[in-house]
């Protein structure tokens, strides 16, 4: 018999706001959203899960969220809202993903009704792979509360926990019906998580926008300080290139198009290695120094520019460089997250270096006395606790 | 601040082969498949999980499947080939997914590889489900070995395991790469499975195509007797209506378009109350001549018509009734679920019925006296062991 050829294309679309208190009585964004979306369905209900962080930071934020259903009353309010811890944790005891799910099931969360995720990015990973499973999917509504996932991972189409030890092991691809940036959320960071989700802005500028470092460089003091119009501005346009690559390029990665994970690949390596102690922000603001100055030892770019590079890295006040960075012999903890990111791959390497400042080129190659050299350069600019010129 | 919008479409392609014999060493279909499939990656493997039931039936497969890969090496089998239980249980219980999520795991099965199973719609489900969640997306094969799986649930999107006692509970719209119908799988079916899948035929020809319904009424003495030229020719057509029901409406259901499920609702319940001795595809039977009385009894359609479909129903084999498909008061099981169909569409009731042979409408209530009447007149045909028309 002939064979059969199924083929269709599912549309997605959701839009990412921002906002000032949002669950303020007289803030209707969020209501006007929810009436908006299956206006002809009778029961449409909402259970809100909220990262532990949060809700100790803004301790008026669960009865907030409570008389503001009372306001908006057409959307019905699960009373029982639920506050879970936030980091790895979460995602790595499945008791949360079940705690979250047994809600669903015993408050009647069916498709038409929505789960929404106060928190980290690491509360959206887990809840929103929760919502994603049960009943096929219901949908999510993600509020994060880190600059981290304002910017980046909280706008993106990913969740998922850690299972067999391994970081995402579980998850899929899943757009959220909506993103609500709350910039109020962000006022009890603490500086070194104000800071650290700043090194996805520069990770995104650097391979896709000149003008946008240019910004990030004539910004740096003013984020360091907290300046909130800056702040707003940084998220805004990092959220902004993030959405456009996830749909420029192949958003449920089906292919072989990769994430824009500029400067992420030792970076990984480093978090896991030092538990998770070193933040992804800080992390990836090493990754970024040392591709960067690769970039340059490999014939890329110019010295002039990798020093740009790390000026804006240290101006926000990130470390430059950790010794487990560093190459010292074949079996150096650097060369084998190399060769672990090769396996993840399916067997070819792909690394994004830089060809110019707001330019990513793939390659496939990493050469080790390079990696070596880079690495080295860089703890030496750590040293002397400067921004003079090593390069 | 204002809002960024996200919009993306994502293409899914997949083919539905029909063979004999697949894995016969001279058949190089699977293999070509494979090949074409993401050329450029190095490493490819693949695992297989196998329905315990299909495993018995056809003593040789495994051992088929391991020289069928030493000849075509350039994808990498999996030795450890993992035969699991069929039907409900492997849904039910945990242990199975978690089994195939290990053996993911341990043998590196990447977003390059693939999972393949050979079995009834519940192995394909969970290990469908497995495959979804793992690496955010493993590529999934289906090798459907029953009749419904064949026409119906294995060419489809969808797959899930129970959870809290609820029938796919958990679960995504996840298409597989490919579906591989194989005709011999077939051979080792019972009488009651073979007739079985048969339903879902019916069902599809009455909402959609009359010259099919014709086509089944002339062949329902062949299909009962094992014709097996006539059940190829059901399950390729069948599946062709399902693929292009998906393709034409909402395939992830995302928006309020319902599935195809005339004569469904009442099955779902009987299947239930019988914990499962009444097949899907028996209780489908009785479900679809259930809602064809009421389309009579409500006008849409002739008695002549409604006995053109009892007589096909009962030519293939099928019983046409049940007690508990009965009306017998407000507290009547077949009421509860109706009642609770309605919770499971979020309030508001969508039941397909037939206004002519071969073409379906939706309605939004069921009249209490009226469906009484349709189950006493079933009951009363079926207790006359004869196709005398009683309506």
């Amino acid at each position: 018999m002939e064979h059969l050829q199924q083929s269709f294309t599912v549309q997605y679309n959701y839009n990412v706001f921002f906002t000032s208190a949002l669950f303020a009585v007289d803030n209707t964004l969020f209501s006007d959203f929810l009436r908006q979306l299956n206006p002809a369905v009778t029961i449409k209900k909402i259970l809100f899960i909220i990262d532990e962080g949060v809700a100790e930071a803004h301790t008026g934020l669960t009865s907030e969220i409570k008389q503001y259903f009372n306001q908006y009353s057409q959307t019905q309010l699960v009373q029982d809202i639920i506050v879970i811890p936030g980091g790895e944790l979460v995602k790595n005891d499945t008791q949360y993903l079940d705690r979250v799910l047994e809600a669903i099931n015993t408050h009647g969360i069916d498709r038409h009704s929505f789960v929404a995720a106060i928190g980290g990015g690491a509360v959206l990973d887990m809840v929103g792979y929760a919502a994603t499973i049960a009943h096929r999917g219901i949908k999510h509504i993600r509020i994060p509360s880190t600059v981290l996932s304002q910017n980046d991972s909280g706008v993106g189409v990913k969740n998922g926990i850690n299972y067999f030890n391994k970081k995402n092991f579980l998850g899929t691809f899943s757009p959220p019906v909506a993103v609500f940036n709350d910039e109020l959320l962000l006022n009890s960071l603490s500086d070194r998580d104000w800071r650290s989700g700043i090194a996805e802005a520069i990770k995104v500028a650097l391979i896709k926008d000149l003008e946008f470092f240019e910004w990030l460089e004539a910004n740096a003091t003013a984020l360091a300080n907290r300046d909130r119009e800056a702040m707003n501005y940084q998220i805004w346009k990092c959220a902004k290139l993030h959405l456009e690559h996830i749909r420029s390029a192949d958003p449920f990665e089906n292919g072989s198009a990769r994430p824009l994970d500029f400067g992420h690949w030792s970076a990984h390596k480093l978090e896991y290695l030092t538990n998770f102690e070193i933040r992804h922000g800080e992390a990836v603001a090493m990754g970024i120094a040392l591709d960067t100055v690769y970039s340059n030892l490999s014939g890329r770019i110019s010295a002039a520019d990798a020093q740009r590079v790390i000026a804006v890295i240290q101006a926000l006040g990130f470390e430059l460089a950790h010794p487990l960075l560093q190459v010292n012999g074949a079996n150096s903890p650097i060369l084998q997250g190399l060769e672990e990111f090769r396996e993840h791959l399916g067997g070819e390497l792909t690394i994004t270096l830089l060809t110019a400042l707001g330019k990513g080129e793939e390659v496939h190659e990493i050469d080790a006395d390079i990696l070596k050299q880079a690495a080295e350069l860089l703890q030496n600019q750590a040293a002397q606790h400067s921004t003079t010129t090593v390069l």
